[in-house]
């Protein structure tokens, strides 16, 4: 067997471990008794250390010096290269490192669940002081290995490939337009009057409406379901796409376009190639491009007009209520598209949304670079939330600096994901356009055009390429925010 | 550490694998689409394979030779005697023959699934014979281990202590009684009129009704849950028990007495003791108790006037029919008593299923030993349905020797585990009353002295004893069939 077949056969390995870890992950949130936890979190623990003995295994470094000496294919020197990365990704950090960063982050995330609604800041600040030096003794590891700052090299975690400099000239260039845009569409619905749902939507009801939406969205149920959880995600594996969601009786609203969001994540799984099923090169390319999939069905499928005349005519159906006003087109569009400055990132709308994750963004990278202390963050806050919305979060840490789960448990890096996934989707519209029909094929409500330019650019490609490859073959160039501004500036003025 | 104490952490270790693989097998059962087949039996195959290698681990044996010779309190000992009985069954076959036996089973089960309806018995018999020849050879090689005979051997995998002796005694006299008694009992019911279900009973009411009886039999939701899937079982692990269950819209008698029977082996499950959580010692002492478990719940409890009283009552308000005479108490106790000779074990009543078991038990105890050969099964089977039955089986294979999974794949020594958990339950019920008012408890609505006497000579006892020694200390005495023909007596003449 060549070093490249062992190689290749043990990440196949190491997916069934993760296949494992994956559906009881799934279950816990979906299906779980709390009574059940204990015994779950062990078993996921040793899938975990399982995982990891498999990921750091001495004679890996052995096969990878070989292999790359063998004759190998273009496909097959991508695979080669993206299990060198995940094998690099987990031997970069010395193991001691990575367990005092577990325990800190656990014991942080714990407490903030109660200190976040008692507004402790100062409780709160002794627990998160140590998730931040860790998280600098991680990034200063990983700068050192990648010859990079340390925010850059905890922003390959999740975005391989994307720098402090791509995201500097990205984000400042969005800064010079967005507040003025926020306020001519907050100016533009001034004068708007929306009918909110009121009354009860059965849960039954709601789920029958999310399947008929995901139908119409050719979610493959043969390899996937819908489930419930409190924080709704999608899990599984890409032949068994598991996507949850939450439902209020009181409102339909969010309940179905996050099913709409969590199907774009599904149809990304579901699409990536079967050719390399359980290797590294055969998984999503990146946090960003899952994101800009799941944005697309949001965003650029879900929020547009003749889309949103699909889901009227569902939702009334669904509800039994065609007379209702509040599942008119017009009513609706108005309510999916509505613009409101507020301090929670999870509920912000598509155009205030990247200014929420700017300023996290501008504060964990000078954290991470150690150009500021963790005591600095809340005014920090309060001084780029009254720039950006003009809200302050002075004394306010649960709705300001506290509100998030990421930087609990030193997920630094990954925030400018959800930005960056806006923006890529945006950019494949615009390059999808000039081929395809997309409002036509929405209207028909068959939107598989839509799906096959999905599919041929970005889903089939999974990680043969490094990021900027897989947009500039897809869209012609390199990210650009250019294209977003203008499906902003389309809707929104 | 003591070699005790780390034989104890390894088979800890193996046991957080088998929770996964637990979790994965009733999810493949109860939520998995078709798609995610590959994957899942792949993950599954993989999670084997390293528990099979954990199980086998070169250095266990020198721990066990070691830690024997520790000071160990009574209980240690316990847990040292199930390590080592789990270690030696996975050890004592050669690995090729169960690599063999595993391909052949499943060619020979898979081909099964369609050669049962197509009665194809010759279909059958060419891959039959390979998986008898196999079992065979484990046998052979089990009993050379264990100085024991070939069926001996392989009745020590389910039902560790049980012999051909014991079993060829209590059967034997089973067989002295049971004929004249299911005579009588069909005498009797003759002139009985029953009101059989009608009409349809919705998934969602006979599924809300499930879970009051499963309330009433105090099965703790907050350890466990109830699902539904095409072949009821009880799965997941003693925190978390997944019974799951099959429901007829045309019939809820089924269902609803599977459910009791489900929850009988869930309670075991959730009783188990938590200082042992994980290790041999700690689970479920063979499959007979398993089934002892069950079969209190079905036979005991379940089928019994006071608890019928109690269904009647249930179902009548699941279904809105306080006048529909089907739910009347007389009734139900009718439906859930009633015999009739039939070709199907899974079919059959409490009384004729030992006929069942009995014959199947004579037939794979002679072909393991070498006493017949396995195409001499089919004439047997009819001769032996004649026998016990009255009912020919000649040139009916599929509703004959071919009805049952178990032999398919090799689960010879399986089948006797039925009637002696039928066994055991009517003796503990016989010295429960001793002490406990078993139908006023019932009748209560509040069984918890029942279930204190069950968790305290059964459930917390685990696999501490041997299972002769477990009957003994909770009913004075083994097993004695005399009990289980009091109370066939008490119920059916
Ligand atoms: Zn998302
Ligand atoms: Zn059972």
């Amino acid at each position: 067997m060549s070093n490249y077949d062992q190689l290749t056969a043990h990440y196949q390995t190491i997916s069934h471990f993760n296949h494992a870890q994956s559906m009881l992950g799934w279950d816990a949130a979906a299906n779980m008794p709390a009574g059940g936890n204990d015994a779950r979190s062990k078993a996921m623990a040793e899938l975990s250390v399982h995982v990891h003995r498999l990921s750091t295994q001495p004679q890996l470094g052995e096969w990878f010096d070989k292999a790359q000496q063998e004759l190998l294919s273009t496909e097959q020197q991508s695979s080669l290269r993206e299990m060198k990365r995940q094998w690099q990704q987990a031997t970069i950090v010395p193991e001691d490192l990575v367990q005092a960063q577990s325990i800190a982050g656990s014991k942080c995330e714990h407490a903030w669940r109660s200190q976040r609604p008692a507004n402790d800041w100062e409780g709160f600040e002794k627990n998160w002081k140590e998730v931040v030096k860790l998280s600098r003794e991680e990034a200063k590891i990983r700068s050192e290995a990648l010859g990079s700052t340390p925010y850059d090299a905890m922003l390959d975690k999740f975005e391989p490939g994307t720098t402090t400099a791509s995201l500097d000239t990205l984000f400042s260039d969005v800064k010079t337009w967005l507040p003025e845009l926020i306020e001519k569409a907050l100016d533009k619905q001034n004068s708007q009057s929306i009918i909110m749902p009121s009354g009860t939507f059965s849960t039954a009801n709601q789920k029958a409406l999310g399947v008929e939406t995901m139908k119409l969205l050719k979610f493959d149920f043969d390899h996937g379901r819908l489930d419930q959880s409190v924080h709704p995600f999608c899990g599984g594996v890409p032949s068994d796409v598991r996507i949850t969601t939450r439902y209020d009786e009181k409102d339909f609203v969010q309940a179905l376009m996050g099913i709409v969001h969590e199907t774009g994540h599904a149809r990304y799984e579901q699409g990536l190639p079967k050719a390399f099923a359980g290797l590294p090169v055969g998984e999503a390319r990146s946090m960003g491009v899952h994101e800009s999939q799941s944005l697309f069905f949001e965003m650029q499928i879900g929020r547009s007009k003749p889309f949103i005349s699909h889901l009227s005519q569902l939702s009334a159906n669904a509800f039994n209520a065609h007379q209702d006003p509040v599942f008119a087109e017009e009513n609706l569009y108005k309510i999916y598209t509505q613009v409101e400055k507020g301090f929670i990132r999870v509920d912000a709308d598509e155009l205030t949304y990247p200014a929420h994750v700017i300023m996290r963004y501008e504060i964990e990278r000078d954290l991470i670079n150690g150009v500021i202390e963790h005591t600095d963050v809340p005014a920090l806050w309060d001084e780029k939330m009254k720039a950006s919305l003009g809200l302050s979060t002075k004394g306010n840490y649960q709705n300001g600096c506290m509100q998030d789960i990421h930087w609990t448990d030193g997920a630094f890096g990954y925030f400018p994901s959800y930005t960056l996934g806006a923006m890529y989707a945006a950019q494949y519209k615009a390059t999808m356009q000039q081929t395809v029909d997309i409002d036509g094929a929405i209207k028909s409500g068959d939107l598989s055009p839509i799906f096959k330019w999905l599919s041929d650019n970005i889903w089939s490609q999974a990680s043969l390429h490094t990021t900027d490859d897989l947009i500039k073959r897809a869209t012609g160039e390199t990210l650009n925010a250019a294209h977003f501004r203008k499906h902003l500036e389309t809707r929104y003025l």
